[in-house]
């Protein structure tokens, strides 16, 4: 079938996703790091900040949060809305943020410059098809099970509504390995490219579950081809309220950027804007 | 943790639920049969007076179905709801119906007599929040991927909202083997018994996708302690406009009904209401 | 291709596997009991007697046994052999047992009545080319990721060497779940009925790696049409060296051939040879 | 419990393991190339001069090969033993090359430098605690459903017979996904590298199965950490009796190799022997 999202050819350039100042899709290499939810001004700032002054041009941080049970903590909601949008006018940093809830995509888009739609609703075609009919630029993860080709017909129903403006996100797969949170299927990686003409992320916090193997796969997505990676920081991963085992502090960010730059380089791509 | 869904105890009886004069998770085993999509005001009357005539006591038909691509055909809609609501007036029988947007409930809830949240749904929080909301009895399939656990949990986000009226649907996961659609996981029926006192439903239709295996499967769901199954009928399976490989036509159906009844008796358990 | 082992056309009869006295793919439903491991001749004696009386009409017992560790308990070896052979004369219980080396075949043969290839072997070709040159029986079992094609393919080496008494026997997949050992793939019974013409047994031992979950499978594969059981019994299963948590102790093994005893009759088998 | 694989701790080195004057774990990224199955002596010899040529240290080349139908091209046996035997005596290259039968090893190992055991057969008990008695390095890939941890204890029964020159090689996993041949597991690399103190390879051959895809993969491996490449090469792939889909041309090689070179010396290692 002729899907809008296919690649048509090789000579088909990859779709360019502008998020604020960001081009997600060129020459560089995006990193979007912060925390997995948002717990304070305090958390979110201090880790905005010195993800940015180590060379993260976007920041995440969920304000609703899907969660697999219903008492656990399921974010700070409109609360973290505000002061993801206090700290982005203090830093500039475009922010992406989870939007689950039909209902929520006027006011969160407000805030955010980019929706992110998680593993969870990458068939929640209510969702898929009203975000497709904003303007806002949508980061979209893969469904635990879901084959490439389902995901590509999950974008479809974004860009089908006239939203072009679609970014993939590999975050792990499900499989009988329990080392790890999630299989990361690299190979999704240059498959999409062959398949489509959009922009391929990797998030290698969700994807390993565990900080210490987040760099070695970070790598390894620049390597395979990966436009930009999405990762988890927190100031003190050890008191974080979810997916603390799989942040890195500071000081393990601060590495990973510095083993990110040289990959991006040899694969003909640049970690700072142009 | 001390969920509303777990059981307490071997002691705790099974939750039953009411859909209009059914009883499920009593003595009955109930048969909920019907097509994948309702196409016509003929083809859901024809097969609705069959399917009752040979002993199904609910009728099931798809208004609004998810589709991978959104170029497929996805329901008739409210056209579609009006049917359903003509045919149980003239039949009697309560109907179940899925909804995908929770903004639909309430003009699904004027017809159905019981929600569908399907697979692709199981973790829309939203939508289980909302139905949980309501007083209408729910059925709850599985997850493509979800464990036991998170299906529980899943459970426990519409309990959570004071709807205990909560049937399981086990309907197939999805495994590396192609040969058939999904592989229905045949433990999870007393495995669920044992982690929680809800009723628990097979719908070997859509775990097997071929409808030459629907009947030993839905025998084995019986033989291992199903409350019920949930069949797709069709009067003429080779022109379904969805899942055609995997519906029964009237007299597979029948035959499948005659053979239902002694595996029922056999486990204690029988096919008509008492 | 002209598979040896795929069935013809619906007309074709299911092959008769003939061990001792015992017909697999007729009319019977045989059911296989004993210890995983044998241990003792005490154990294996009294565990023989109980099975026997209670209607099993063969006994399993492993005297090599692959072990995912070195260093676990990997059977009794000549020791097992020569405690099965005793208690195969005293009670005339024909009996299966595995070969893991194509070196052991011989001696193995001279006490086995059927040689059972474990999951892990499925693909180990030389081994099934070496069982494929006896006459002896073979039990076949599914490897943990294999799909049925690649099952059949692994009989079709037996049978390819002029052995065509192979018994199929699922035994469960690996996949994401955890609560349960394996994923008993119950679709797999009819879905080897329709692809060859061999007889398909079932291990809700393995299968489900739970003695509470062994029951209810157990009679759901009977029900979707399996040709026999196969099922761990040991006298005190809390107490066993290998796969306690599955093993059924005396009582509940009593409880469940009360319980095979009227599917196997409703599905038109019989529990006793005739 | 303490196991012979396992790492002590942080500090421990990587065991290095000769293959003739190659060193696998040390600072060369050791890249193993030739033909999935030795089809004649000079198909044979082109491949191993030129993939020579590019800077590949060791030839891979199948004489025995496991096949899912007995009736595919199982290998030419001894004739392709004596034809790699020949073609290292002229190029001077180690070979690696598969072992599927305990009885075979003897006469396998006046040839190859290097055993491999396939993914069928890395539960082989009888083969793997055969090749520990021997000295000759092995190269154990990963099982199509195997955990790390069972993958660690196959390891573990050639280590315990003494010989402890074992390299683990990922070559993907079998999950639902059907767009490429097996999922590669990359994450697996720096999981093993804290897990164990053995070097590890990686084969994106088999694990994408399409030759498209496996040069970004390739360099997927190294920039996590990989110790070396396995590659299939084909002077045409479109006529290879196996696996012709998954291998490189010469031309495609010599690219991908380019592409190696630069990778591997931003994370610290090189291509070319000390």
């Amino acid at each position: 079938m002729n899907l809008i999202a296919r690649r048509k050819d090789e000579q088909q350039e990859t779709t360019t996703v502008r998020v604020g100042d960001v081009i997600i899709g060129g020459p560089q290499v995006v990193v979007i790091a912060g925390p997995c939810a948002i717990e304070s001004y305090e958390q979110l700032l201090s880790t905005a900040l010195e993800v940015q002054r180590l060379g993260a041009t976007m920041l995440r941080g969920g304000a609703y949060k899907p969660r697999t049970s219903p008492y656990s903590f399921r974010g700070k909601g409109i609360g973290g809305l505000e002061m993801l949008s206090q700290i982005k006018a203090l830093t500039g940093l475009p922010v992406v943020t989870e939007v689950m809830d039909a209902r929520d995509i006027e006011r969160i888009g407000e805030v955010a410059d980019m929706f992110q739609i998680g593993s969870r609703n990458m068939q929640n075609y209510t969702l898929l098809t009203e975000v497709g009919k904003t303007k806002h630029p949508v980061l979209l993860k893969r469904g635990l099970a879901s084959t490439l080709e389902e995901w590509i017909y999950a974008a479809e129903y974004i860009m089908a509504e006239g939203n072009d403006q679609v970014v993939l996100c590999e975050r792990g797969i499900r499989t009988f390995e329990t080392y790890t949170r999630n299989t990361v299927d690299i190979t999704a990686i240059p498959a999409l490219k062959e398949l489509t003409h959009l922009p391929v992320f990797l998030d290698p916090s969700h994807g390993t579950g565990k900080w210490s193997l987040v760099s070695p796969v970070a790598l390894a997505g620049i390597a395979a081809g990966a436009d930009g990676l999405m990762i988890e920081v927190h100031p003190q991963p050890e008191l974080a309220l979810s997916d603390g085992d799989q942040s890195l502090n500071f000081e393990h960010f601060a590495e990973l950027m510095e083993k990110v730059k040289p990959v991006a380089v040899v694969v003909g791509r640049q970690l700072s804007p142009e």
